[in-house]
């Protein structure tokens, strides 16, 4: 042990030597881990792009498809927009890369949106991006997993009406796993990424060969079900152009991930992350691009049934054979891995929120694990309950995903213009930096300011799209919920501060030495239980009442009579209860002898406290000590003393 | 306040004046009763018959059917025993009334079986009848509702589908108005009862009448469904006819009903109540034989689709008309009032079973609205969970039912049989009164003694035949489950015993003064709350260590400076947790502090015990002083206090 004495003051200290026991959870989660034990490790661009990419990568699993799908209600022939959308949507993509790139550098320590609209905007878009953030994690594993079971669905048809158990059980699955605590060790993720990117290229390729050779043919049998349902076609319009452009968008979701994580990357970590982001933007842009224009090519089509990489696998392959089922398969786990990254993420943000007082606190604890389990387990939840409610449909989840990705897009790249404009004013001396602050003069601010404003300027015009051709398709439900979840936050903040004001000793002036202690105690019965209470409250004062509620006028003529026996003396109050009531004469009484008392009495009461031996015991008795303690609880000046009697 | 003084304790009395609010509560069952409120009026033979005799009567609505039941796996031909085996049937309860008579006018104050089992035969035999009528009264609910179920769906068919949900439903109304509490009005029962005899003669006369006339036909459209399944027709043999015989023997479940009731007569109460059970002995019998005699004229089929009843009144109305309905409905009520029965009895059974203290204690309190609450609760859910499993169909339950009626009856009875054979003996000496007991010597002993000795005797016949026969089919469940609920019914007793014994005073030697108060202060921050409880602390002993247990190294820091600053200079622990828990290591420094401590020593923990505003902010907070007092609570001379600080 270890002793400091200052000012008068002993502080010991100690590492106690208490080793968590085996429990049912060792099983399930893995041992308990030491503080000391998180890890430090980093890790190169190539374990960086599989670590960070799957989410932004899968959305080709289903960001074509819905392209398509908002298109068929003008029937087959409009599916010939969809290569020039996909073609704008990569445009947006290469904005976005740069100017996820200068945020990547400015931010080494890691730039997610909440982070930069809390530097560089305040608190309200900060709360507003954290807020959106949070509800597309939820939808991240959402979609991604109902995509995943969606490929499993199109390989064994027979799974159809399992969809949403095999949904809800992915989810559980990947929470336990990420309640073990995933070593974010690159290595298992490297696999399946690499595995699905080789399955997409070979795919596409061959597609592209075949197609060149004019050997490729179109779907055979392609699901009807959706097309059937569009009888009387739609016009193309604007508005129907825009609403396929929204779908697609889905594809961007994802790209923020690397400037998140830059600080598990390899030194130097700004660089080797930018490079990272723009290899991912690469390939997710020709994948997407070469999936949207080979699916128009082999006539296929959106579907509940079968996905569209599924039609695409099976014709390319002119089978359902080995390659056919390696392709889904690799689909369906990066799908999964995809999910996975939200477990990554949602609890860590809800992390940092939660640090600054905006969540529950309990959100910034680590478990056993060291990771966020109370984040891991609300994320699984919502998310389940999302699938449920869904039905586990792709199609319907996708109009309220987007959203909360384009918002926090806007305002972390509008942060970052801004930072550029103030870093711009520090050589006019017109902006003073802060003790703390990471802002520095950068010579280029100006191109940077650009780049980062074209990229929020084009992100806001995909929100506003997004917002008002999904609107009713269910964008609203994501527009309600966004202002709720803000207030509420801040709700909760102001919570802690007002407690912590109240609770604050900088206006505290101690209040005067108590003078008198005053016992109160209810009894059942008198018997040992009782006696040894009594003994204990006899060492505090002297001023002891014990008080009986009567229930049963023979029971209570029996207490009497005992505790003019045993009782030493102290008087014996009968409350008789016409209404077989015990907690509420009891409070009368105590409301009485609390009018009663000076400022610097307090009122004890002592309360025998019965504990069974065990549980099933639990059941023979009324645990009416709890429920007064329950209530008791909420008065001031009020202490409540249990002495509990066991038996053995 | 009404003040005595005994042996220097002085006891005050009073009455408080609470009077309990308005909550949602009385919407549903009324407002709260006092416990003088408690009703005292009787009631004559013509309203006696009404209140305990529904259980008995409605009988005639399933016994007849489910004796076809049996008959039918020998084919339509088989129903000629019918007729043969109600006569047997009729005999057994005429024994029975004459039984029964007799404990009416040995127990004035109510001579139920377990009552009448504890006085004559010991615990066990009454423990083992309490148990079989417990379980017989919620088959008495399950089996009343499924017919009445039966009956309703008999008028219409569309309700099929839906049995189960009205079965629970009308549980679950029955459990509303018991909760409310009937005062017995006997009018309120007197209506329906009545209407239902009135009717069932009306169609037993009219019928008899048409049948001499020779107008009666057959049934038109008989329903097959239970006909058909008997593909292969069995022997007539002795086994199915004692199987027939053990179903029609439901009929006399009820029987006893009167016996339990006495007291609720107008003087001379035996003698009231014991022409009541005539009566209805002799009423139940004819319609017994009627209705099984016409329902073998007339072709009537046993079926799950429409009652037996339901094929009687349509053949002799001739139609599904006005008379029809009238027929049907009151037979639904008066199975209604007889599952109404049991919510009146098994509450209170089960209440002098607690009283006893075999059952936990809590089944003897009288809720608001001075009745049984938890009985009548756990009641309905228990018979709702049968009429579920069963599927609300008579045939699967009554193999279950009857078993437990006729055990209580045997045991009844001989308990009877040996209390007159002991007052048989008073006379020559060879049987000394005890104090209170109620037994006297009786001129008729002999006599008495063989009437309740072959009531006991045949109801022992029929309980072996009727286990026998219907054991496969359910019967072994009961046959199972008796032992296993009087073991848990001995397991609690015992810990009552054990419990009362621990606690009795009888070899008490209180403990010496406690020499020394020891103070623990866990405190997880320096703010108000801590202040508050240091202030209450320090009036009990300056032994007073505060402990923190450290997770985060830099919240540790700021708690140590702060301690110096407020801390009044006692000592603080700071407790280094690795695994981050927060519980373990304090209970690991209190044992060390428990085995340095002397043996009058008391360690108090004392709680600041933090108090949200409202439930919302509880989810804000962890709640780990909540915990620690649970598992402290556990542990030997510690006492803890709380004290609560509430922001307001």
């Amino acid at each position: 042990m270890n002793i400091e004495e200052k000012n008068g003051t002993v502080v010991f200290k100690r590492t106690t030597d208490y080793k968590p026991g085996k429990d049912w959870r060792n099983y399930l989660i893995g041992r308990p881990l030491q503080t000391a034990d998180a890890p430090h490790q980093t890790i190169g661009k190539l374990l960086g792009l599989a670590v960070f990419s799957s989410d932004a990568l899968s959305s080709v699993a289903y960001a074509p498809q819905e392209l398509f799908l908002v298109l068929s209600v003008a029937g087959a022939t409009a599916f010939h927009l969809a290569l020039p959308l996909a073609i704008v949507i990569c445009l947006l993509l290469a904005i976005l890369t740069l100017s996820y790139e200068q945020t990547i550098h400015a931010y080494p320590g890691g730039g997610g949106a909440y982070i930069v609209a809390r530097d560089n905007l305040g608190k309200l878009p900060a709360l507003i991006a954290g807020s959106a953030l949070l509800m597309d994690y939820i939808l991240t594993v959402a979609v991604s997993i109902s995509s995943g079971v969606a490929q499993l669905v199109s390989a064994y048809p027979i799974l159809f009406n399992q969809r949403v158990l095999i949904g809800v059980v992915m989810v559980a699955f990947i929470m336990l796993i990420n309640m073990r605590g995933v070593k974010e060790s690159g290595i298992l993720f490297a696999i399946p990424t690499y595995f699905f990117l080789v399955m997409m290229y070979i795919t596409v390729i061959v597609g592209l060969i075949r197609l060149a050779g004019g050997t490729l043919g179109t779907v055979v049998n392609p699901p009807m079900d959706v097309l059937a349902q569009n009888t009387i076609l739609q016009p193309i319009t604007l508005f129907l152009i825009l609403k396929a452009f929204s779908s697609g968008t889905t594809a961007l979701t994802g790209v923020e991930a690397i400037s998140n994580g830059i600080t598990a990357f390899k030194k130097p970590a700004s660089k080797n992350a930018g490079q990272t982001l723009i290899i991912m933007a690469i390939i997710l842009s020709s994948l997407l691009l070469a999936i949207t224009f080979l699916g128009t090519r082999i006539g296929g089509l959106p579907s509940e049934d079968e996905t569209l990489i599924s039609q695409l696998a099976r014709t390319v392959f002119n089978s359902r054979g080995i390659l056919y089922i390696a392709t889904i398969s690799s689909t369906t786990v990066i799908l999964m891995m995809a999910a996975n990254t939200a477990f990554a993420d949602f609890p860590r943000l809800s992390a940092l929120i939660a640090a600054d007082g905006y969540i529950p606190r309990q959100f910034a604890y680590r478990g056993s694990r060291l990771v966020y389990s109370r984040g891991i387990v609300a994320l699984a939840v919502v998310a389940s309950l999302l699938i449920i409610s869904f039905q586990a449909s792709v199609s319907k989840l996708i109009p309220l995903y987007a959203v909360g990705v384009f918002l926090s897009f806007t305002l972390s790249q509008a942060g970052m213009a801004h930072r550029w404009f103030k870093s711009g004013k520090i050589k006019a001396g017109q902006e003073i930096i802060e003790r703390g602050s990471t802002l520095i003069f950068d010579s280029h601010w100006l191109f940077k300011m650009l780049t980062n404003g074209l990229g929020s300027a084009s992100t806001l015009l995909v929100l506003s799209i997004f917002a008002v051709t999904k609107f009713t398709a269910g964008a609203w439900i994501v527009i309600l919920l966004l202002p709720i979840i803000v207030t509420a936050l801040l709700v909760i903040h102001k919570n802690y501060e007002v407690l912590a004001k109240e609770l604050s000793l900088e206006h505290f002036t101690p209040r005067g030495r108590i003078t008198h202690q005053r016992i109160i105690m209810p009894i059942g019965g008198v018997h040992q239980g009782t006696l040894t209470a009594l003994r204990y409250a006899k060492t505090l004062s002297d001023d002891i009442t014990v008080v009986h509620v009567s229930i049963d006028e023979k029971e209570t003529q029996k207490i009497v009579e005992k505790w003019e026996l045993w009782g030493d003396g102290y008087r014996l109050v009968v409350l008789d209860s016409p209404y077989r009531l015990f907690i509420e004469p009891l409070l009368e009484y105590i409301d009485e002898m609390e009018a009663q008392k000076q400022p610097n009495d307090v009122i004890n009461i002592v309360v025998p406290q019965f504990v069974p031996r065990s549980w099933f015991a639990n059941f023979l008795h009324t645990r009416t000590a709890d429920t007064l303690r329950r209530v008791l609880l909420n008065r001031k000046d009020i202490v409540i003393l249990e002495v509990p009697y066991q038996v053995d």
